[in-house]
């Protein structure tokens, strides 16, 4: 019976491009496996699928008495709703310690570093098992992703070694200008609905007991929002009441600027204050220097909520 | 500041060797570790460190604002009281994933393998850093001991090559003879007061909210019980009440036949019948081929709560 290998909910690039190399290596020696994903592909993570020849992993919501590899998380608002009747044979990760437990040993590959696939690629390195080169460019794809090409201070030598060697291997000349082609795919929002805007990287936290949405756009110039702000706002107020959720966060991230606008909803008038040290304004804090939801953006939340 | 390494409540060889072990490497890579430990070494420890000349780790038990990395284990019960407000930067560990979560990301090296210093040496091998003849020492007694000289169903091939690795690198000729002078020192239970014995090796597990103990004694030879047994029985009985248990089991483990006897305080008198299909009588049961809590105990209590 083959694992299946599968991300977060809402996949990123990372989630995607995670479980398609680790289902790769797993079945390189000798364990069969399936990547698997848990919802709609981002316009980004099509580009890289594209780029590199994939198809979409199989979208598969049920786990239910199989064994499953959990990529890019540790979170149960994360993983798939049957995980309990599921077995999790392995985690692979590169968050904080989240709350999925397990009553049997298991493999957890969890690192402080810049991506999921940076690991992966210590996994491959572990195992001696050879990238190859289309891999290798979605794999590259993920770190520059998820550290916006090394900019994020979730960034780590790790990080940048593994994209010169996988840059390398999949023949890809200069690795920034695909990064910047990447995150050029990921600003066209225009003509896309408020609501798959917001949810396109949007995460679930229990915060001490209370369910925290954050949303994160990442683009290379904040004023394709000028028009749309409005109606994502609205939106957010809308998934907080329909959730049943304490606050919502989205982020607009200006990867050229370095820095994020937060449009903040939340029962606690304060929430920004006491978690960053600055009030919103008519629901909008910016915060400079901010460009990582994991790094700079969860722990002083989780901190306000202790 | 450097960081402090321990393993559980009521340490067993694998954490105080582990401590040990991983503080070195650490050190050697540049990052400041100090070993610690959360109580009185056993007495198969204190033979291991004895025997390659290593000093107790410093016994420490509040951690509020160190920097912590925890090894042999990922569960809150097991951890120091105070580890919510100190900072985990890390686990090494080898069973099931536990209830500990942190607020920033970390590194976890867990292994479905036999013991935590076999996922230890493979840290050393990840950096390159080479194992000091008397760090070997003692890890390769650590799996020795976990994996009851390879007898215990959780043992692997990775452990057993471990093993003949750090043998070598110790210099120990013959492993199983010093595997079974340790676990002679081990069965030298008489002249110990009963709570000493149910104490030496037990662990706390939360189970469905319910608080379960659960305690392991492993000797070469079942016969050295044969005059304490009603004295043990009554101080686990005494060890539920006093901590509001809803069990607590007291695995009693003859490695050379096998298996192990149970001695069973419980509110719940069908506990080991739905767990292992096997009722008590007068609050004991034998099980055949049962050597290893976390693999042949746990997992099966665990569905019996669930």
């Amino acid at each position: 019976m083959p694992m299946y290998v599968v991300g977060h909910k809402i996949p990123d690039s990372d989630s995607i491009c995670g479980a398609i190399a680790l289902a790769y290596l797993k079945n390189q020696i000798g364990e069969a496996a399936i990547a698997a994903r848990l919802g709609e592909l981002s316009p980004e993570t099509a580009f890289i699928l594209d780029r590199f020849g994939f198809e979409a992993p199989e979208f598969k919501e049920r786990y239910a008495g199989e064994e499953v590899y959990i990529v890019d998380h540790s979170e149960l608002t994360q993983a798939p709703d049957d995980i309990a009747q599921a077995t999790i044979v392995g985690i692979v990760d590169h968050h904080k310690l989240g709350d999925l437990t397990t009553s049997t040993p298991l493999e957890c590959w969890i690192r402080p570093v810049g991506c999921s696939n940076t690991v992966i690629k210590m996994m491959y390195d572990f195992y001696s098992v050879e990238i190859p080169a289309d891999i290798a460019g979605i794999m590259l794809c993920a770190i520059l992703s998820d550290t916006v090409i090394f900019k994020s201070p979730t960034c780590t030598t790790a990080d940048i070694k593994c994209v010169e060697a996988l840059a390398e291997i999949a023949g890809v000349e200069d690795y920034k200008a695909l990064g910047m082609e990447m995150f050029k795919v990921k600003s066209a929002v225009e003509g896309t609905p408020a609501r798959d805007l917001v949810m396109r990287d949007f995460k679930d936290f229990n915060m001490n007991g209370n369910l925290v949405g954050i949303g994160q756009l990442e683009v290379i110039d904040l004023s394709v929002f000028d028009d749309i702000k409005a109606e994502l706002e609205a939106d957010i107020a809308a998934l907080k009441a329909e959730g049943n959720r304490h606050s919502v966060l989205l982020l607009l991230t200006d990867i050229m600027k370095e820095g994020s606008e937060v449009l903040v909803v939340s029962d606690d008038s304060e929430l920004t204050s006491r978690a960053y040290g600055k009030a919103t304004e008519n629901g909008r804090v910016w915060l400079d220097g901010v460009l990582s939801r994991k790094k700079q953006v969860v722990p002083p939340l989780q901190d306000a909520f202790a």
